[in-house]
């Protein structure tokens, strides 16, 4: 049972990565989310090391999570588009591309030194066969290929299938239900027993195991099982929260149990920002009314239609957003405020805490993540780090768990941690090395460590860099007129002028400055006429050249949408259609729908 | 020396209240400041109670401090104006009124329990003699009638004053200079010494203390000592804020090796929220340099100026903020960003969390107010309490570890919150226990007990109350549309569509309510057309009638301005200009200046 490992070799720990789906720095307790109700993770902070300064790669789901597994930019792995700029893209299930072969990720890397890796929940590398995560490195999968939007009408569109490793066990709104109305869905209880057993598996194994956490109750629709529900002061985004965060304290405690602990190490992240909700018109004074305006599409819905121009897809007229505000109401005239389950809940999004905008955004809300290292025994309790990290440094870090090197024959963006988590050090990202600095403005600059640099990518342009303590943004955007003017807002309430813009400010010439320290939520741009403000960009200047002329962008990925890619799933579990599946279907057999 | 005291009788605890000034709700780590550079309040947090909804009862110094040592609203104690709808008031040095004789303040009350009481730091309940402290119940003073506004000419306008007991020993930027370049000034280690000094010998002595710190470091112009300056990655602001934390720590220290820090209710708070500074012109892609803009007033100067339409006072053509900034350029300039002392400190204002907008207003982020409760062997250890906690409160709960009453022929809005600290309570405030709920909707309620009301007072003008989760605004207003278009902006970077509005808007028929759970940042106002809506509004209406009908207003205070009132101080350090004093000069003695 102990597979590829050498017997008498100490065994590696073992690697478990939680990652939230949508969760936001502000929403945990130990980030000062004012309810406070994550005492799970509150402790798991307290008993590791705290990063305030954490970053995802990209502001939104599929992206990200290519980048951790790749611990490769979007860029370079090719989870991009070329068909907007600045345009964010993931994988609806009408998307053609998904993870390449040519990309090493993490469980297969992780294959070499004896590990056992499992995904549960949210793949979103690309749903059709090739790119299935048993082809990817995972030894099993329990969870779906892509959000769970829905319901669909399973004849223009499909449901989201469920699989159990190779197999296809359900759909979304079926055999795996999500009340819309009520919040109810069973599934982190499911993702957390598919935890539990597999940790208990492997323990008993004796095998080192990869345990890729990717559970999505915090992904509208917001979802929680009945024990949870109407328990948050949050509402039904807070209920979900509760629920994951007792969810963690349970893996945890097991852990404990198996005496593990000490050989487990775990790191908690989400994949971008809290999804902010469009400011509702109603209930400003007297002027408006709830369910009368004209109707507004969810970003994710939104982005989906513009996708691909040509192809007609199913939108329903009102978005499942929309449709849970009204139902949210509803609740409301049903049911009463407060106390009881499936009581008000809108709005639904996280928080991103002092930062400035959401998801989608490259502003700090869009991807500065709540991250927490844990490893008792080797980890000192009670740390925070300022150091500026990166889930794609969850890749590396995870192979230096291992034993392992990063692959040689491709750029690794991510850094290894472990000098960080175990020391407490402060490093350098690689991409920093070879940076030269103009002479006369090194004595000036902060003597920080930390420096980063982090780069914000929206789609395939480089929005923003960070070097220590200074963000320089090369464009500003949050979304277009059109979709602002429609309800969309990825910066409700915040409007800082210049900043949060409707249109595609360039700015490479002369980028908007922050210093995060000082300007957390980014409101007060240095002048351009201060010494700070040019030594700043003496000094982040040259890493964008550096990156930019070093950078081999992939082929993208997110490109082309099909239909046939989703009907042709569609036709399993309904049975019908199948003639209408189109010639762009997969390759390889079908999964079969088991029931 | 036990004085009042019954030999034999057991001691009652010691009461240290640590009040800062203009400090935001999320200006420490334990509240989530990204840069977590506050490990002694974080501290003092995990060893004690961390309230994440407590409040003040007003969003400026002077009226919030009279709030919290008369346990009553400034309507009550007459701590308001009535020459301007929702005009915020205090006691510059012009201001003829004070803290009326017929108020009873904590240190008076706790007399009785023999108390020896100090303040330390800024009183700013009236500066002319009659209002002094020690005529006021404080048997010590050590500190500033005023804010540490300045410096002025000493002719037209005097520096502040500082005491030791009835004694003027200098002023601010005379005896006690502030450097306004550096922001080096060592008044925290001043207001340090004095602290752990008093303590000392009330200990030595074995009487029971009181001991008010009332330090004002992160009140612009912010300033910290040599050794912290440049310490910290939040700038000049959180310099003054890690010197801060590190007295508190000290005196947390002292109080354990004195062994009587089971003996010492200690409990940490702030007058007010974070001031925001205005959005700076300069800086924004290609327009504007700094320093060219028309000259905008810091909003303390701005109100000053509106105090009394008809005086002139001497404002500089440029305030000390504007000053302050021209200056932080010109650090920046001279010395580079970021490491070394009097470096680059602008934006100086600190962090309201997730709350909208700041000091000045009725928002969350304006009254809302971090705060800690710390008594070793009394208040279990990592406790948070969701208590619904007011400045006011700490009047009667000191009372009430004192063993004392509050007051009966008078109005108390304190509410005790010892069973709340002790035993983890939610205690409802007395305002509440005369309502009554109409029964159609009393069963659909919330079942918190927790649930106020917090009444949100700007001057005389009642704003906003906060019942359980949720906050009616009957008024909204930040600022003048004459201000904000001179720059002056309270909610820097923040705008809610008919919420941040800059005229004042009526909506006592039609209140805007938020749940403060769901949406702590007041984005989301409930539709008008909800039954939550109306359910809360059910809830809420009859408690404001029930406030309205019984309040009696004080006689206000802070209507009357007077030259003569703060150039008859002038002349005492100056000795010149006697006889520019005007009528309206005290009736008694001048203090002497002692140099
Ligand atoms: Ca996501
Ligand atoms: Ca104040």
């Amino acid at each position: 049972a102990a597979g590829l490992r050498v017997t008498g070799a100490p065994q590696p720990p073992n690697i478990l990565l939680l990652l939230m789906d949508d969760m936001g720095w502000g929403d945990l307790g130990v980030y000062g989310e004012p309810s406070r109700e994550t005492p799970n993770l509150d402790r798991m902070a307290v008993e590791g090391m705290l990063f305030p300064n954490f970053y995802t790669a990209n502001p939104l789901c599929s992206p990200s999570r290519a980048a951790l597994l790749t611990g490769r930019l979007p860029i370079r792995s090719g989870f991009y588009t070329t068909n907007g700029h600045a345009r964010n893209a993931y994988t609806p299930q009408e998307i053609v591309g998904g993870i390449p072969d040519s990309e090493l990720l993490l469980p297969e890397l992780l294959k070499e030194a004896g590990y056992t890796s499992k995904i549960v929940g949210k793949w979103h590398l690309g749903h059709r066969p090739q790119f299935h995560p048993l082809k990817h490195g995972f030894d099993e999968w329990f969870g779906s290929p892509n959000c769970h939007f829905g319901p669909y009408d399973n004849k223009a569109r499909p449901n989201i299938p469920v699989y159990r490793d190779r197999e296809m066990v359900g759909r979304f709104y079926e055999e795996f239900p999500i009340n819309l109305k009520t919040g109810e869905a069973n599934l982190t209880q499911i993702y957390l027993q598919e935890a539990l057993d597999f940790i208990k598996r492997q323990q008993a194994a004796h095998r080192p195991f990869f345990l890729y956490w990717a559970i999505d109750a915090t992904h509208a629709p917001v979802y929680a099982s009945r024990p949870f529900l109407g328990t948050s002061q949050r509402g039904r985004y807070g209920d979900a929260v509760r629920e994951i965060d007792d969810s963690v304290g349970r893996i945890l405690h097991l852990l404990r149990d198996l005496s593990i602990a000490e050989n487990t190490f775990v790191f908690f992240t989400s994949d971008n920002g809290a999804a902010l909700i469009s400011a509702p018109r109603q209930g400003r004074g007297a002027q408006g009314s709830p369910g009368t305006g004209t109707a507004r599409l969810a970003p994710a819905e939104k982005e989906l239609q513009g996708q691909n121009k040509t192809m007609k897809i199913h939108v329903p007229s009102r978005s499942w957003r929309d449709r849970s505000r009204k139902e949210c109401l509803s609740n409301v005239t049903s049911k009463g405020p407060g106390g009881e389950p499936g009581g008000q809940t809108c709005p639904e999004g996280g928080s991103n805490g002092p930062f400035l905008c959401g998801k989608q955004t490259t502003f700090e809300g869009g991807m500065r993540e709540p991250a927490i290292a844990w490893w008792p025994g080797h980890i000192p309790a009670g740390q925070v780090s300022h150091q500026l990290g990166n889930i794609m440094d969850l890749f590396t870090t995870s192979l230096s768990l291992a034993g392992l090197a990063p692959p040689r024959d491709r750029a690794i963006d991510g850094l290894d941690l472990l000098p960080t988590v175990l020391q407490g050090r402060l490093t350098d990202r690689p991409a920093c090395h070879a940076r030269v600095l103009p002479p006369s403005s090194a004595a000036s600059l902060p003597s920080t460590e930390e420096e980063g640099p982090i780069f914000y990518y929206r789609g395939n342009t480089l929005m923003a860099v960070t070097l220590g303590q200074y963000k320089a943004h090369l464009w500003t955007w949050t979304n277009s007129w059109e979709e602002f003017r429609q309800g969309v807002d990825f910066c409700p309430g915040q409007n800082v002028s210049g900043v949060t813009t409707h249109s595609q400010e360039e700015r490479t010439k002369l980028p908007l400055v922050f210093h995060l320290g000082r300007d957390p939520g980014e409101r007060y741009p240095l002048s351009i006429a201060s010494t700070e403000y040019l030594d700043a960009l003496r000094w982040i200047t040259p890493v964008v050249r550096q990156h930019q002329e070093a950078l081999v962008p992939g082929q993208p990925q997110l490109n082309v949408c099909n239909r046939a890619v989703m009907t042709r799933l569609a036709v399993v579990s309904t049975a019908k259609h199948l003639e209408a599946a189109g010639a762009a279907g997969p390759a390889e057999p079908l999964p079969r729908a088991r029931k």
